[in-house]
């Protein structure tokens, strides 16, 4: 990407709707694809392509027009997302992510707390990250009357670096609650370690951080009024909403992976010697593998598409959700999340059945695709997603809500 | 269903928009399931099945409604198709071909001819039959000046004994040209044969039909305009528009048969033995296995229920449909196909293994599932749609239009 | 069957060795083959079916030579079983399990007993049946002094009015010991009800049988002494060899269907008319399908073989066998029944891709297959075989022997 | 492996039969495994890994015995590649390229010639590559009376660097006829270049190689006297030959794969936190996959094992080689390949669905199972050898002999 002279975007007009927005994406995705091969091999951390998703408008996507946001809904987000994933697995992940931390305070925190969050935000241009994986208590809170300290460590925390804001996450001392909390990601005491070194996803930043007494003030606790948490269910609705970001650039990287096979395919594949047909794009294996894998994406992406319209509705009218809606929707998710999985590893780990034997010099990077979906997809055992679509299927029985997948 | 009173449909009133009529399909669908599985082992003609289709008002779903039809639309008739299909496979299938022979005047015909046929099978509530199968010149036309003269044999007649008229074709001696007509199904010289007896669908009465010196006035000819046929893009929109009727037949037919296996699982199916579990709901096996073919299955409704609505827009505005409009949709409608046999055997196959032993006692009827997918997606080799699908992702070439799948 | 007239087979040299055997099978199965379809259909009692097996003498493949038995191992019994089921699956099953329950009398009784009971079973020819499912306590034995009276229900009994003798099993009054006994089919208030009407393998007379008060001598009770029974740990091989059984004729109903399916391509099928391919066996899908579907089942029948191998090595030194042994067998017997059943069902359910709609036909039969497959698949569910072999993988554990499954 | 102290294999007494051999490659395979992972982030070239075979005795162990082979036959070498693939499928990959291009002079060569070399190489154990691959005609060779010269250029010549002999293969001037010889590697003319830099497989030295005049003495020309080639049947063995090698180092990359994961999921692999399980060793989904896979592995090995004995059979006796007997032992190859790859990419793509999020760190080194996979698997297209099967199947027709895959 460096080798890229940035579009000039602040002169130029802003995306209207959501297929304009959603072909800026495609825009952002073309520059990110030139370099991705090489940034994915140097493992870089990408400064330069979040400054390319703040100038192209896509970290204000979601907020409000007052303050500078373009105002659009979740159905586009994810969208979005899915565009920037095709070109680059970890950009997508960390704008999604981005997205997930920055609705947190809308979720989780009282009305006047989110509006003033989403407006700095806008304002400001935040890029989040987040502390955040409650599977563990791992950070202790303490109350120190006004202000309340952090300390503790969390193996994984996405965005890091490259974040404006870090959500914060931990648990009340003595107690099992929850707190979140926005806090600017260079803190005192908030120290991120550069140790994410994973097969797949190189560039999110995912290391760990240590808290170190980070201090907040109870008024930045989201969602607590007189030091009192009062849950709605719409607060449950975190799990679901980024757990279809994950299956967005899940398929967003499948169709990156797709679309780079055919681009192979075309130019450089060579048909077999024995085969009878001069051109690989006329073997009936290729055309029946393509066909097959196309056919799955886009199914996956149908049923993508479909529950995210199924969330924007919820979103619109929080307190409205009720269990049986939040319920069914995580199901819906659940199923999506199965489905993208399945979809984008069989993709990722196909392709090379169409580019044939010289696609896997490394200079190519074919396999980034799969790395990347390999080493997300197991965020959380996608069995328990395919138990809790069975269970609701059969019985009707909808699944707790937890506060980590 | 003979053993059911039937509902007096007339006193009530009409269902309203697609949601209402999707519901009404759910009604008709309940009562045809009371005696689906005798009813396929006793072969028997469904004149019965039929005549409640036209007193629910399903029959004139498509139709003007200053004639007394609905005017719904294609996505709400596919997705009644659905609903149907999932009680009675065969039914399903009758139905989406009436609307597809209902609707060919329109693809085919001049405005005055469809205007014309419309209202008349919406006032006269006509069943639609077709004795079609462009794959053969095996009916010959002979032009006798005011009329023509249908002769031949058409192997497959799906509706024939059931349906009041019937949509006839055949070859211009000494042409290429097809020529459509409908006409009434009890016309001299058009014999149809009770020869259908296959392992699946077994109530379409798809047997074989001999046109003896059928006559037809030459103003039926659909399309023809002083002897001469005018084609447009959008008479090529047969293919597609019928193969979306089948896709939705099929995820109508496996969604029936997991609605029928979970029935089974929550009050006939034992856990195992040596498992660990009282309850056959409670197997983690049985659990995976309901998750992944719900998960399947919904991606490949959510595909069927997207590529309805594109088509729906080239339905709307005939006279628009480019080349590459209709090229794009055939692609889509073709990984509807390959998506939805692939789950519909998936799922009409494995739902033994949550149901067990017990649950293949021929009484219960489980196999009629498979047996009605196995049989109707062998219609034209699926293996030629994923080919379409993969040569459009791989190249962007569109299929070549054709009268036959 | 019946039109074609009966070999002679007793003036005909005995085959030597497994490969004559086994080619004794194959042409055992031709006959067989002739009528298989209407047989099926007609759910005929298989009399004259049983008859054949006798006279070709595949009945007395494993009894002792010195009382006319072939004298074959365990390894030329399974692929007999797989010849057989290869044209009929209904006889392939029954013939496996009469070989199983000849058995029976060696993995349970004394050397006494079941010496005697193979003598006698070679030199008559007995034909065995089994009303065993040791699943429930369904049938109680009464001591009786010098007699045992068996008393109770079993849902399935294998074989019933075909069988010239029938393994009874039941469990002694106040207590959990199962006794085992071989008693004439014709014994008093032993009834066979004929009331198996299952979707597959209609043919092996597996209805429900009553036991009132069938009394049998003491000393017929397999493998008490003194009215004590001394297990060892061959004793607990009946569920691995009757798995094994289970796994060759879902191999041979599969083989025979991949062979009805090639006969069907080349001599019926059409290649599709916008394909370009004057043959069917031409179709470049078509020969993908074969490949994939042949390469499947020789890996499976490859394992069958192996494993087979391996349990005859067990079967040599009864004595010697020890837990880990029975254990290891069992998994890998487990592994069989996994792929067969895998192949099997893919086999069985995708050869219609490879022959077209026409060969839906009922007259064809080519659903059967499937059928018989899926019928026998559901025995007990391999997901919890899947489970013996990842436990035995990942941990090393052995299965816990039980009496059934 | 450098910082393991060798073994002294010199003073060990050589292994006896199959079994032994087996074990030792299995004690090979232990040191190799020791630093697998960093051997293939360093791209390290593998003197010491070939030494290593050579010391253990792998090298010459089809050799004869009279030169100090260990006259063992090609099934036991099969094992011995699969074994030591496990632990490095680089090395189990340029292992079994050695034993086909020492075998190469017994396909092609007169019997003077591949005793000669044969006892040559056992002597000096000799470490052979090839740089064969007569896809392309890029090797011209010129006669000059007594002496061929060789010009020209291989892309991929496995071994390279590592070897002592190579293999040349080239087309005589204005003809199409091959010549194969065996030359130093450091023969005049011979350039390596240390191209090979791709995403699996990554220490098998397969980068190209340049021929720029390398004498040959005619006399070195496999099978040619009077400078006339004899072919027979036999000499057409090489494609199936190492067809069969490349299975069975997929299979044992697999294998080592599902080892790796073993271990991992018994000591590092956490349970789900809302599964009920404390154990991630009884997880449901876990034992399920893990006997999936193995069952899988398991019949793909058993086929493998089976098709190997068959080709031992015919390199028994050279001369009796028919062309169906060729024809017949490719096709049950091309199923071996077929039944290999898939298995090995789905072992190696699964294995993480059973060691988890945290399994992805680079540094377990995971991924390069499927790399490796990956790589090799598309040497040339599966799809043409399920082909040769499937019409093998159907018709009976018999693969044309190549001299390339």
């Amino acid at each position: 990407m460096s080798t890229v002279a940035p579009s000039d975007w602040s002169t130029r007009p802003a995306p209207e709707g959501p297929d304009g927005w959603i072909g800026r994406a495609t825009e952002v995705a073309a520059v990110l694809a030139t370099d991705a091969v090489a940034r994915d091999r140097a493992g870089a951390t990408p400064y330069a392509e979040v400054q390319l998703l703040k100038d192209a408008g896509l970290v204000t996507l979601l907020g409000p027009t007052a303050h500078g946001g373009a105002g659009q809904d979740w159905p586009t987000a994810y969208r979005v997302v899915r565009e920037v994933a095709a070109a680059d697995g970890s950009i997508g992940q960390l704008l999604g992510y981005h997205y997930l931390w920055n609705w947190a305070a809308r979720l989780v925190g009282t009305r006047e707390q989110w509006e003033q969050v989403e407006a700095e935000a806008a304002r400001q241009r935040w890029f989040f990250g987040g502390a955040v994986n409650p599977r563990d208590k791992d950070v202790v809170v303490r109350d120190e009357g006004e202000t309340l300290v952090f300390s503790g460590r969390k193996s994984f925390s996405t965005g890091s670096r490259v974040s404006d804001v870090t959500v914060l996450e931990g648990v009340l001392e003595r107690t099992d609650d929850h707190v979140f909390a926005v806090v600017p990601s260079d803190s005192d005491g908030l120290v991120f370690h550069d140790d994410w070194d994973n097969i797949g996803q190189r560039l999110t930043e995912s290391g760990s951080v240590t808290l170190d007494e980070v201090r907040v003030p109870w008024a930045a606790a989201a969602g607590y009024v007189d030091k009192e948490f009062r849950p709605r269910v719409y607060n449950t609705l975190n799990v679901p909403t980024i757990q279809l970001v994950f299956a967005h650039f899940y398929l967003g990287i499948a169709a990156g992976a797709l679309e780079t096979a055919a681009v192979y395919t075309r130019t450089k594949a060579r048909s077999w010697l024995h085969g009878g047909h001069e051109r690989a794009v006329d073997e009936p294996y290729v055309l029946d593998a393509y066909g097959d894998l196309t056919a799955k994406l886009w199914a996956a992406e149908a049923l993508a598409d479909q529950v995210s319209a199924e969330g924007q509705r919820l979103h619109e009218d929080p307190d409205a959700v009720t269990e049986r809606d939040r319920g069914a929707f995580e199901v819906r998710v659940a199923a999506v999340k199965a489905r993208a999985t399945d979809v984008a590893l069989e993709v990722t780990n196909r392709i090379f059945e169409v580019t044939g034997a010289r696609s896997t010099a490394a200079a190519e990077g074919l396999d980034r695709f799969w790395r990347n979906v390999r080493t997300h997809t197991l965020h959380d055992p996608v069995a328990y997603k395919r138990r809790e679509v069975g269970r609701f299927r059969l019985t009707g029985d909808l699944p707790e809500p937890t506060w980590y997948s």
